[in-house]
């Protein structure tokens, strides 16, 4: 923390955040610069409070210096989290494709799709039983039955499922049918979810906030660390620019930032980026150039029947070739890796 | 609903959408343009699903014609919503002040505030107890017994309270105590707890989402009427934009669209929206010139020791200061207005 | 500028920082905090470069302390600048309202709008001569025709007259008629045209880049200052953000935070923010609320028929009631204030 | 256009929107719809100006059907615009990367980083000689010397040049030197420039104002080719979000949707999107994963001693892998693919 002093503070202002500064337990280093002086806080155990600071006489400004988060922090933990769910791995090295509708309608459409994206080489199936709706009056997922649906999809095709939890009342029911539990982007800040989701013993899959910084992203997966579960996978989604030719931008430049800053997994949603199909296949190849951890897609056997998002939703035969070329670039990319070159169905049928 | 057709769309693909359209029961209207065929969706009651045509050939647009919300909106219910809670009345013609510390922090600090800003001019207190923070690290309230030291303000100055709740699971306690229940912004899509609030029997003051579009916002307070409840507060608390002198931006246009696009009340919170106390006095006097119902300002009466929010809260005198100006400007826009104008502590002392 | 260092930054890495800044001719202060080192860099005399220290071994990050800008800051010149023009003074203490369409389309409607501009109070006249214009087959305004007709209201209604340059080849003409040069939104980092600018003679009226932050606005301001030419009136239009019901929206926290930062008058310009005419009366008040200097407000006699953004233009008695209620809430929020209280109808009328 | 009426809109108002409609020469097709009456307007040429109805009594809003570009457009011209210049080709079927400091600092730091940069396979070399800086006391280029500089490096190496023109004032100069022009993200919508631009007999290479909208920049390209000039390059490089981790957020859904509406190349400047150089090899293999036509890189010998964007310039055997990576995924996402793949230094030392 530096606190900067006005050009033409007095020494007595200065003295008066030196005295502020180490009332509260912390070391001061005043350094004249060429216009002001700055006073740097030292031998802080975490981060400092700038109200402390802002309102006294003299202060021009108060600039945060460490990042508030901890547990989800490379410094707190350098090697990379694997994340073992099903039989795949997600994490470093890795490239995880899931897949599935946006919501889970029937049985029958469930099944349906689950074969199309298991023989294109899906690791996870994706559905939504309950569903989160702009609207009261849309389609709000089928609820328990969604997830007994979810399950027998899971039995059939030996495909891990990960579905969407909305609040605590429901997140034992989903807890006892998914393999990975998701946390949506409207809920990225509903704290007590979060924390019931640091008590869970499934792996969470939390997608950012539509308008959250990285570092708000961070600090709500460190609340779910903070509660003991260690196993949290980053999902990028999109946030929310004045740019109106997809349904959010897509920022790619969050995987580099939190591949740095963090160790946890880090994938990409395009579908709910991109808000329409045609720009669902290039943003997937652009989430293995930059080296995300994995893709969750939509895809629909009939999309135009769809109950939600059928816009947005791929036709088997383009997921199918979305796998293709993701894999071929992965090789690329990370010419080791494991994962998705495993699943990749010319290899399988060879 | 328009669907507006490919420049080189056949007449085989626009007969498609036609059909598909009238399969869908609706009335179809093609329309040939300069450029173009678009073709009018009739007869339909209600939001048609996009969806249903993104996906067609020859289709190169869906554009939608009517607002998606309903009992919200002034064309169901033409005069405005007045809400009265302990004798003071939010709505057209009223401009009601909220005032209190972000978080209430001990029963002395409560006591010590309220005094404060009842004589200033306040109608309603303000004050945290379940608080929702970006660390889990943070101070997180005094929960219950911060709703017990409301309850004892409440009596103490007879002053009714507005708190926040965070979670279903605390929701009968704070109705218990509460008279205005607040959602805040990361919960305005938090959908369940939208639905248990409008179970409720207590008004709802619901902020905007911190990138929600004005119709995401109504379709939030929709969930709430449809729900049963019929008492809800709109408030503005800024947005989030690439601007970072302040917190947020405020968005004052919105007030003008609410209060044209539906009958519920709409006030403004200036102090998240400023994150700094040097521009509350100024968006509070913006606020009424715009013809909000009402601002939610934080007071404190020792801002630099407040355990959260401190560098936004208002001293004391800085309140009483700004009762006065929007007081006066109130008069100003609306010269027979009621509310606030009693409250104006000239008025009192005289 | 601070240097912070990686949490496992070594002694070497840190050295090698000190060793860079003493090199560049600066002094190094590194401070040890609780989970790393960060170095100060002091005794410079102006912005140091991040970019020395960004790339090296064991560096975190780099921030910087100071602000950029200079002869345009309140730290370098105290007082504020007033700006008299034609008789009338921008500036603090005064309340300017600048009125009058968006382009010049003919002598007769000129005539007709000052007519009813000046009668309703307003001090100085707008009108576009050279527009810009998103479509090249849009009308692109009369060119020196339109010069010559503001030149005629300026003569037949005493109003000085504001009207925007395009470019450095028709500056000399601008300069020749208009009492006021305005650079528009898409220009405000047109660095040629600000030198330009800094060797005028005239006002000159600078728009806020349409997403420009307060620092860039104010370094384009900067660019005048340092040319020569001190008088500069700063024009707050609206920002572009995810909100569409508005074409902009307008940040009314700019005018406190420039009038801190800044000795400069700053105006807020509310029909380009709305871009809607229902919404330009409360922003105008908003305006003053906000102690902005003054607004500038497009009016047409026949916005119906306007060549271009006659959807914002007021109607004359629109714009009358505005000068109205500006003017009674400019009395509240500057008590002695001078300038358009003058101007007032009814006043004048009595 | 369809004009929206009121849900209580009555016949006479109706009636009026048709009148309105047919004075100016259009057809008016009333549609009765569930809750209100929409009349779309038929029989235009072109766009139709909405102020001519948003102000007529009864009317909720407008709503606008067709694109505003023209000569730009698919539609126009089905056929991708290829563009030869200096032996390159840059459009569909080509892989482009243009790359070289960010200013031209003296010949010995410009032959050095070209001798760089053509070797790693570079086909194209940038540099300024005139840069836009935020602040008037940087650095402003060596102008003149500059271009005379660029000339000898195509002399030496040949590789065409592309540099930034800022005015019309040095166009000239700058069209005789360069093979390409830039127009810089700030003056995008400068359309004195663009109209400049459509009288070149140089490829112009059009940056994405940094705030601007697909259709924005669309119809600036439209004046240059309304201008006479058919040759021009788009080129996204990130726009202005709440996000702070990059410089800019690269918007990498433009490039779908710029080439399903437009003819025109379009290709990708992660350098300024990221403004750090981590980022920037893993945005420039997304940009040829979303099938963009090429990338422009900066690259210094000594970023840590640039006169300007030291920060986010690479390396060259950082470059060298970045033109590796990027061939390979190339390759994959167009197997027929020409340009790129030819210069892949691999290829070339065996």
């Amino acid at each position: 923390m530096l606190v900067v002093m006005e050009q033409d503070a007095t020494q007595e202002q200065i003295d008066a955040v030196v005295a502020r500064i180490e009332e509260n337990g912390y070391g001061a280093r005043p350094m004249p610069g060429g216009q002001r002086v700055a006073i740097g806080i030292v031998n802080n155990e975490g981060p400092v409070e700038p109200a402390l600071f802002t309102g006294l006489a003299g202060v021009k400004d108060v600039v945060p210096v460490t990042r508030p988060y901890k547990q989800v922090s490379r410094e707190f933990k350098p090697e990379d989290t694997l994340i073992e769910v099903g039989g795949t791995v997600i994490g470093n090295g890795h490239f995880t494709v899931i897949a599935g509708p946006c919501a889970v309608e029937s049985e029958e459409q469930a099944m349906a799709i689950a074969e199309k994206v298991r023989a294109a080489g899906a690791q996870v199936f994706r559905g939504g039983a309950f569903k989160p709706r702009t609207s009261p009056y849309s389609f709000q997922g089928l609820g328990l039955e969604g997830l007994r649906i979810l399950a027998r999809v899971r039995e059939a095709f030996g495909l891990p499922v990960v579905t969407e939890v909305m609040d605590e009342a429901s997140f034992d029911a989903v807890e006892a049918y998914a393999d990975i539990i998701q946390i949506g982007t409207r809920n990225m800040q509903n704290f007590s979810l979060l924390k019931r989701a640091g008590r869970s013993s499934r792996p969470i899959l939390l997608k950012r906030g539509m308008a959250a910084t990285v570092d708000e992203w961070l600090m709500a997966a460190e609340y779910i660390l903070a509660g003991g579960n260690p196993r949290v996978i980053l999902c990028e989604r999109g946030v929310r620019t004045f740019v109106h030719h997809s349904r959010n931008t897509l920022d790619l430049s969050a995987v580099a930032v939190v591949r740095k800053e963090s160790h946890l997994p880090v994938i990409i949603d395009p579908s709910h980026a991109a808000g329409r199909r045609d720009q669902v296949l290039p943003l997937s190849r652009a989430a293995v150039a930059v080296e995300a951890h994995g893709i969750m897609v939509e895809v629909h056997h009939q999309p135009e029947k769809a109950l939600s998002d059928g816009a947005q939703s791929l036709y088997p035969h383009q997921f199918a070739q979305l796998c293709r070329e993701v894999n071929d670039i992965f090789r690329i990319v990370k010419p080791g890796g494991a994962g998705a070159a495993q699943a990749d169905p010319r290899e399988k049928s060879a």
